[in-house]
């Protein structure tokens, strides 16, 4: 699929009005740039739609002409799907409607564009949660983590954006509208067409607006911060957690001493979260529909964690402040490494009871790998999920270590395929991570996807070089 | 599509193991009467498969001679999808084995003819809880509560079966394996192929085995039944009780005076569960991770409700029995029926906050069409989903009646339309609901299911006559 020819863009935009459009450079420049700058495209148009109907309007014509579109919401993708490389653009910001709230459904409905902040402050407006919750939520926009079923810290409780989403409205690549907003829990009529659409990464279609899940606000919450001798010890403690709790664990996070370290050194306004200096910590978050539940939910099992030798220090948070420096430490292991050098990242998932040994064995295997290379595996281990990065060893070449990242993640990938694993747990294929996926899915598995897309995108104009 | 020649028949047992198939009409007959004595098939060859890849062969073999083939599993569905008329039986009965249970996972591994009951047992066993839960669950299997994605009475808490599933293994249309039993919460790599064969009908392959969700056990459970003077006053009680629990309501049943009476007057061994004789019920069941948490959330819950006018009357379950007793007059609802002289069945559903008003609106649309029709609606309101049966006037010519049922349904599934409701909220559309649900889908939606299901089954040989 080759970009448009500058005629077929000339008659594109000749029969669009001039407000829903850009051919400037310099107005289409910083939705070219992914945040981390790891990735660049390029285009000869940024379309703008303001409404579903447009949107439509722009991809029936899109489609008729052959021109190859790549939809993006927010920009906050990591593997890149959202950039086009000669595509045109297409982006859904400026639908940006909340078009209704009714508390009694449990459901709001909103527009692609709006921020996962604002749909969250939109919910909390009518005494009701929307869970989503992941680092880019000021920016990313719900058409674009309902097309990459986003995850985040609170999935242990509330499932991924797929799980969230009651109903669809989306133009389908022929630039017909699907009509799928209702907001049903129970609908057995037929495919759920909605599923498709949900993580498609744009090759589907492009949602417009959706139908979301509330949930009641808890009454009750409370924080800590424990450290343990192995992860071993916090699978172990997950499962108490869980058991004790009758499913009132929102948040599992499990981090390394060498990322707290990261953290502590490179952030400003960090501190040690626990008095000793344990080989991993778990931040763990209860939640309760009981006022003080979830305080003594946490004492009991924190308790109950000593006698049973899973923990070995604990510290709960006192109040609003010691929770963000809980979540502080947390939330920056990312960033933290950069001084450090960089590195190989990894968004891997494995079944839950087997990451402690699939940690031993990565490591191991990376070890032999690389030797020195610095393992900083953190993240949502409640879902089995780890962000596991390798840093460069000290003193290493630093460039040359970042030459190697393909072979590198190899490595990894492979041991997570032994552990009956994922290699992109949350942040999708993209244009990052499709070939390297193309290792591990089998030929029946991808077959049946490109039959599907062939079936509803038989030009391929939707985001080509993304998936399958 | 037609039935296939004895000769394709020939060849085809011909090609398998005696042990795997039978053409005695009296060994199948069982197979081909549905539970309620509605539907009859007929078929001239049962297969049995005791195996995934006796399956895969099976269907392979079917597919190479175009040869069309109707799954069952446990034989509960009541819309006739798992009923042949002409085509082959294959049932998955004989896949039996509960292959794992990994607690520290919340999850197992269970074959597609485990029942469900067995399955919820097996949880049980690792001290876990599997949800779903459904009048027939003795007898139907997990592969049919897939392939229909069943509902049922904790669908407010856990979802639907969809929600449930965190793999699966499946003999697609071509007779190939799909190998998608990982058990992870997160795995963002392509489209996600299972959300198409949940709920399929067995219409994109059969489902062999899954990998299930388990939960933690509740530590605690209480249960009451109240009395209220209008559905209105129904949907303001169940956003009070999951706004006062956090998410603690698993059960949430409206009932009304009128099938209350005919379950007291009709089945024996039930009883007025109230003192007073109100016009409308709820049974409503609160759980929590906390010991003593939903009784105490229960006694606070009613209080409120009083104080607040919402309910007229209520009653705590003291144990067991009396909790047993509440939830045997609702469970009771359909089958009081019959002595009435049966009608007109629904399962519809509507968006939560408007079930009263289309209860209000159905009955009057009922009542032109019909003067004197009993309408006895009940369900689980919690999730917008009732069971709204007609029943023939006292007095009235009940075979007419009956022979009125399509246009009668037709007069509420209309109301269900204007109320963006589903004309099958849990049954799904099998042979009795697909031509009634062409009225009610967009041509988009049927065109887009149509070619979802010529990419994945080309020859259409899963279920020809069901779905669109």
């Amino acid at each position: 699929m080759t970009a448009p020819s500058p005629a077929a863009v000339d008659a594109l935009t000749a029969a669009l009005p001039p407000e829903s459009w850009t051919r400037d450079p310099f107005e289409i420049a910083p939705w070219l740039k992914e945040w981390r700058n790891r990735w660049t495209g390029e285009t000869p148009l940024l379309l703008t739609p303001r409404s579903t109907e447009e949107t439509a309007r722009m991809v029936g014509l899109c489609a008729e002409a052959g021109i190859p579109l790549t939809p993006q919401g927010g920009n906050t993708g990591l593997v890149g799907g959202q950039i086009p490389q000669g595509e045109v653009l297409i982006t859904t910001r400026r639908l940006r409607a909340v078009r209704d709230v009714t508390p009694l459904d449990d459901a709001m409905t909103v527009e692609a564009g709006v921020t996962l902040l604002e749909a969250q402050q939109a919910a909390a407006g009518a005494d009701r949660l929307f869970p989503l919750s992941l680092a880019a939520e000021g920016t990313a926009t719900i058409g674009g983590v309902i097309s990459t079923n986003a995850g985040g810290t609170a999935v242990l409780r509330y499932g991924m954006m797929r799980d969230l989403v009651l109903g669809l409205e989306a133009v389908m690549p022929n630039g017909e509208i699907f009509h799928g907003l209702k907001r049903l829990r129970k609908d057995n009529t037929g495919y759920d067409l909605k599923q498709l659409l949900i993580g498609a990464e744009g090759t589907l279609g492009i949602v417009t607006a959706a139908s979301l899940k509330l949930f009641p606000v808890m009454r009750s919450r409370a924080t800590a911060m424990v450290g343990l001798e192995t992860p071993h010890a916090a699978i172990q403690l997950l499962a108490r957690a869980k058991a004790e709790t009758g499913g009132g664990v929102e948040a599992f996070e499990l981090m390394k001493r060498l990322g707290m370290t990261f953290v502590l050194n490179n952030i400003p306004d960090t501190r040690e979260p626990l008095d000793s200096t344990p080989p991993w910590y778990v931040l763990i978050e209860l939640v309760s529909g009981e006022p003080g539940g979830a305080e003594a939910a946490l004492e009991r099992l924190l308790e109950h964690a000593f006698e049973a030798g899973l923990i070995t220090d604990a510290a709960i948070a006192q109040n609003q402040a010691q929770r963000a420096d809980f979540w502080k430490v947390r939330e920056e292991q990312s960033a933290a490494q950069k001084p450090e050098g960089g590195g190989w990242k990894h968004d891997v998932s494995v079944p839950v009871s087997r990451i402690a040994d699939f940690l031993d064995e990565a490591t191991a295997a990376v070890q032999r790998f690389e030797p020195g290379a610095r393992v900083s595996a953190f993240g949502h281990v409640g879902d089995g999920n780890m962000h596991y990065d390798i840093l460069c060893p000290p003193g290493g070449d630093l460039q040359a270590f970042l030459g190697r990242w393909m072979e590198g993640s190899r490595v990894v990938h492979d041991v997570v395929a032994r552990y009956d694993g994922s290699i992109s747990a949350e942040h999708g294929l993209g244009r990052l991570k499709t070939d390297e996926a193309r290792r591990y899915k089998t030929p029946l598995e991808i077959a049946t996807m490109r039959a599907v897309r062939d079936a509803i995108d038989p030009r391929r104009i939707m985001n080509p070089a993304v998936l399958f």
